[in-house]
């Protein structure tokens, strides 16, 4: 008892220290995270420099890191030209689109002992960071500024302020190796922000054309994900189409893994999730292994992909894991999945092991057909206003009803509530394990009751 | 496209791979996780070393790394009685329940260079492990095996399976230097499993003394938290009373961090759950300051306490933290509380910074007067049985009628409908951070109309 009172005690001095920082946060900028006070302008980096100086032991801990680089990178090399490049598929459709860029040569980087990188051509290279944060994205800017400087010291980086809109607008920043040194190895895009703006209207590509030419650049590197790389692919075929000198590099960065193909191994974002998620989960399998009274449902990120879930079942070794891909090629049903998981706590419940580990993508459920045709009539039905839970039992299809009715009320009320601008039912509002956990409950406590 | 394509087609065939292991999984032990195939018996560790011979890179890396040890710990030492203890309050309650105890001498370990520990007595130690698992516990027993083993290589350890239970039933099993090995660095508590059961009644205790002077325990050292620590004194007294050589030891285990004086200067558990949440709580915080468009409530386990979130919010500097004594203290009301975020909300965005971070205990509202005062009528009112919204709305007092319909309906309903068996309101099942972000984002959209 004394050591709860000493502590609560304790903990209001702390309290009170902690409510001034919160004050000083509130008016000040979050000096601590290396924010900038303002943002755009040519003050920018300045700012930042003044918010970086008083460095945590985390960032100076993670700036000791030196990642390992690829043994070609470290020496000199050269680029070579391969085969021409084509589409997987819809080749024609492509070529339409990108008259000047399509058919061009593979490159590949290769040893070159000949000529010191030290005596490359000044380049002047911008960036962008698009989308979600992932960390890697400052150990790209990092490796690029390194590797120019390496070539020729009077080469310039700039970064775009907050995303795309930055190269519409013109808002940057020149990267200086002060800069450079304070992010390495740190996650975040807080070096200059990120965005979602696609750059798709005639005005748009004027203004990029406008900042590239201004910035005299010889490259622009795009950081993001499918979107991104596609609108980079975009700039690309418009500059060159215009005569710019600007060449255009995507950078593949996406947390949904769906970036891989013989060229890209991982991408950023993914490695990291990945990672994060399987030390999580593989916590909650310590905990039903240690505690042996608990199944734990764990809802990973993953509409369309399963990628995540299946890179961390690999990892984690859970009893069952859902993969939404499967779901589909297989046409497993709710009802089904749901059987799955009442199936296995009862076979290891037989073994007296009333414990374990599942876990899904938060869209799993969007790859079932029978779901799938009850929201194809639930839009119909709900599309001439309101109608009541019972009027939509009574309209629904057999298949579609028995679902509608198999489904807990709250979440078949939440269906027919929370709909999207467009009056469509928002099936991925639904949190999926929520849903699994009482589905399984119910279906465990229906069976206890029968007997079973 | 073509990566997508590609990814996709990967994915199906390694779908099907960890289906594979499900199916596995499914029937026989979650080896990979080094959980024991059945529970309890001698053949317990035998089975256990069994399924840790395949360890993962990350168990062997886990292996690799030693703990500081004190340098006290690491010579040779003794031990000095001190003082007399007490208690912090209630002196006479304490006295009357632990009579045999009471008063016991402080002691103290000191240097001692001239006697080697190696000429030690054999000691014969059991341990139990209560509670949530936490990083640390196998490292306690580590550190036990290890002492002993210094002192006298035919010392035993004996770990009880499953909790406090295991040492009713005499469940247990003899620590080898193979088994300890495996586990040292591991998290979890699967090494023997951990439980909640109190020994209260005069059976239970009957049984723990049996099982004491079976194994003729020289010690039982009890690790856990407040509840168990309590348990293990109870213990100690009985032992005592009864002329049983065992001593009793407790070992702080908690993550609520309530179990700190000046002899505990912080208990693990609360170590690990305060890191692991401020580095995903700082990670918000760097989304936020990158994307530079979301304001993160995030809710932190900690409802009588809310040590957990004042540690994360002297790590991370939110915007705005809620400390549940410090509401307490100040007797701030829910609407204060929502006034204080939205104000900050609208002064960050006067600076053009439409995002933050905000960090909360999940019992926060519980210590609120307000909230406090609409719980004690809500309770008074519900207890005759069903009533509907309305009628509760005109029974409740001015201040609570006003607080109840402040509150988002789905919220008030939740409280009327979810009710524990005694037939009381469930505000700790209150999710507090989505309480806050819909009365945040409604005051907003008030003071948007109103034209601020």
């Amino acid at each position: 008892m004394s050591a709860v009172a000493t502590s609560a005690a304790d903990a209001m001095a702390r309290a009170k220290a902690a409510a001034t920082n919160v004050l000083h946060a509130a008016t000040g900028a979050a000096a601590a995270n290396g924010e900038p006070a303002t943002r755009g302008g040519a003050d920018h980096a300045a700012r930042i420099h003044q918010s970086v100086v008083h460095r945590s032991p985390l960032h100076a801990a993670r700036l000791s890191y030196r990642p390992r680089m690829p043994p070609l990178l470290r020496g000199c090399f050269q680029v070579l030209e391969g085969d021409a490049t084509s589409a997987e598929s819809d080749e024609d459709t492509i070529r339409g689109l990108f008259p000047v860029l399509f058919g061009q040569p593979t490159v590949a980087l290769v040893p070159n002992r000949g000529t010191p990188v030290t005596m490359g051509n000044v380049l002047r290279v911008g960036f962008v960071l698009s989308g979600g944060p992932a960390s890697g994205g400052h150990n790209v800017i990092s490796g690029l500024f390194d590797h120019l400087h390496e070539r020729n010291m009077d080469s310039k980086v700039f970064g775009f302020i907050d995303g795309p809109s930055g190269i519409c607008t013109g808002t940057y920043i020149e990267v200086t190796a002060e800069l450079v040194d304070a992010f390495r190895n740190q996650g975040g895009f807080h070096m200059v922000g990120s965005g979602r703006t696609k750059i798709h209207s005639p005005e748009q590509f004027a203004q990029a054309r406008a900042t590239a030419e201004k910035l005299q650049l010889d490259g622009l590197v795009v950081i993001g994900g499918d979107d991104s790389n596609t609108n980079a692919m975009l700039l690309a075929e418009d500059f060159a189409a215009h005569g710019l000198k600007t060449r255009v590099i995507g950078c593949p960065k996406t947390i949904d893994g769906d970036l891989r193909n013989q060229h890209v191994e991982m991408s950023f974002g993914f490695d990291t999730a990945t990672k994060v998620y399987s030390e999580l989960t593989g916590n909650l399998g310590l905990d039903a292994i240690s505690a042996k009274k608990t199944f734990h449902f764990v809802r990973l990120m993953g509409r369309s992909a399963s990628h995540i879930t299946l890179e961390v079942a690999l990892q984690t070794h859970p009893n069952l894991t859902l993969i939404g891909e499967e779901v589909e090629a297989k046409k497993q049903t709710l009802a089904q999945c749901v059987n799955a998981m009442v199936e296995l706590i009862m076979e290891r419940g037989k073994l007296g092991k009333n414990y374990g580990l599942i876990i899904l993508p938060e869209g799993v459920i969007e790859f079932m057909p029978d779901v799938w045709a009850l929201i194809q009539q639930l839009n119909d039905i709900l599309a001439g206003g309101s109608v009541s839970f019972d009027q939509v039992v009574v309209k629904l299809d057999a298949q579609s009803r028995n679902l509608f009715l198999l489904l807990p009320r709250t979440f078949a009320e939440q269906l027919m509530m929370d709909r999207d601008p467009h009056g469509n039912v928002q099936v991925s509002k639904i949190e999926s394990e929520r849903l699994f956990i009482e589905m399984v409950s119910n279906e465990l406590a229906k069976r206890k009751a029968d007997g079973e």
